[in-house]
């Protein structure tokens, strides 16, 4: 969502609008035309779940990628499957959508075939909002889990300074009645777009959400340096067995290279499907998931909460809502993706409100 | 450990002793002999590593459970194996580490063959510390995945009263010149166990750990009801997951079912192993999570820290340490453990030490 200073100037695009132009300025700077539309679409997913800070405001860092030879757009990825129901695929610094499609056919291929799916990723670059894949999966009637493992941003239980990444874990799981409940969460108490918010509006960050350069806590925005693991060892943990699979299992360590000197940007992992058909009847299943979805629904409320939510419904209300009434751009955003644009000859769609 | 007023009357106890009288006690109560043993194996490996609260202290509430027919001492679990990498093993109500044990034997079966191998368990009672069904796969040069659903005692975010499960998560991912990196953790802020021993001892909670019985945050113990999900939505998130995953795949959903008065107890489970050598050579896999293990115990430490740890490595020396000296068993726990060997006529070994 546009800032709270800029909420006054944002403007409306439609989904469809927003993609396009997206789309275009990718296959603009030499990505093959579908390869462009995946790219699009993940992005204005993002954006239409609410998850703003996956959305089109990443366009600049992709292509500052494409600049310098980070990442490589008309990179095709390979894929070996060395056995039933796994697959390794190399992104060969393909943008993540292209690798992590790849990756979630593969995995849902292994699935079908075997009852689970793994299939590991091998440097790519921003994948995204990881719930876009894993959702994927479970519109194909699979469970599935899916893990990033990226460069260090994130402060490890007990250590000083940017020692794991904030690794995000998604779990998708189909529904009947309902929509697939949808987990995506960062290993981080606090996600790093929503402090960069906070700094930019010079206001208090909540206790236990970042440390200091030296590693100290603290709730002054302007000396948070590094975000803080969701409970402590907890998150830190996850996020370290995280790389340990998405980037052990595709032989592209990214924590020890990094604190060796290796910074170069690059991200691995992995989407688990499961099909849910080689356990049990589907429908018993997503009856399964729709009373627990109900169960918790159903629960009383605790004081000041109007409603009790299940992962991914506030999204789900965000894609409807936006869907209908556009995607709001902060004037930033929209000023850049219009500029970029047309320095590439891509035409710019009319925001569709103000 | 002993609580802190009971240290000075600990026992010591060798943990071949221990083992030996928890399993004599369990074949005394039904169990085939095999089957006491596992389970004797399972709560001891507990404390050796330091997690009392999933040790021997639990041998009376299996009783409890054989007693109300919860649980059946020889109960056979069965096995279907409807695609080449899973299979659903369904326990018939035997013990935890009865059925968990041949889940991991399934998970491994399957990750042999095509990669990766998915073991879900159905219907089983106490799993107890799932570490060491991970750390089994581990063992055998697998990483591993096992996460437990049992019976909600633990907040929703947003909701009153007990929800979800504090259903834990547990990651083993084999090393080479180092332990297998361990990850075993509860979805909840502080373990049950935990905030129990401050509410006996009648000591403060900290802050965001529970909530009284109305859903308002308390650090009383003496109004601490429901403990709290890790991190809020993204906890109780996971444990819905989980709960969706377990027990759904299981086709034996726990939540829908507690929530409409069925308090009967069980837990599912399931195990994921993944063949480390089916992706790549796995000297060069143990090479990556050894190199990792030592970038991050280089980190420097935060203010106030002696040293980084990687998850597992604190088991990893209280096991040591209670290998060489033995395992301090309160006197509670002591008295009742030979109390009942007593009864069943099984000998007691005299503690190490006092």
């Amino acid at each position: 969502m546009p800032t709270e200073t800029e909420s006054s100037r944002h403007v409306l695009v439609a989904a469809d609008d927003l993609r396009a132009l997206v789309s275009g300025i990718f296959a603009a700077r030499g990505m093959r035309q579908g390869d462009a539309g995946a790219v699009a679409d993940a992005l204005v997913w993002a954006n239409l779940r609410g998850i703003d800070s996956h959305g089109v405001s990443r366009v600049p860092r992709y292509l500052e990628l494409f600049d310098r030879g980070e990442s490589v757009p008309d990179a095709q990825p390979t894929v070996e499957r060395p056995r039933a129901a796994i697959a390794i695929v190399d992104a060969h610094a393909a943008p993540g959508p292209v690798a992590m499609n790849r990756a979630v056919a593969e995995a849902i291929s292994g699935a079908r075939e075997c009852g689970v799916g793994w299939a590991s990723v091998r440097g790519t670059v921003h994948t995204g909002a990881i719930g876009y894949y894993t959702s994927q999966a479970a519109d194909a009637g699979m469970a599935a889990v899916g893990v990033v493992a990226g460069m260090p941003n994130m402060a490890y239980a007990g250590a000083r300074g940017a020692a794991v990444a904030t690794s995000p874990l998604s779990v998708a799981v189909p529904a009947g009645r309902h929509q697939a409940v949808l987990l995506d969460m960062a290993t981080a108490v606090m996600a790093l777009g929503r402090i960069a918010q906070l700094k930019t509006a010079g206001r208090e960050l909540p206790p236990g959400v970042a440390v200091t350069a030296a590693g100290d806590p603290t709730t002054d925005p302007a000396l948070a340096a590094v975000p803080l693991p969701v409970g402590g060892p907890k998150g830190a943990g996850m996020s370290l067995v995280f790389e340990m699979l998405a980037s052990g299992l595709a032989g592209n360590p990214i924590v020890p290279a990094y604190h060796s000197g290796d910074r170069r940007h690059r991200q691995n992992a992995f989407i688990l499907a499961v099909d849910v058909s080689a356990f049990l009847d589907p429908g018993e299943f997503a009856a399964a998931v729709d009373d627990t979805v109900d169960a918790i629904k159903a629960l009383p409320a605790a004081t000041g909460v109007a409603e009790v939510l299940v992962p991914g419904e506030r999204g789900h209300r965000s894609e409807l809502e936006r869907l209908a009434s556009g995607i709001p751009l902060g004037p930033k955003v929209w000023r850049e993706l219009t500029a970029t644009a047309s320095s590439l000859g891509v035409a710019a769609p009319a925001p569709a409100g103000a």
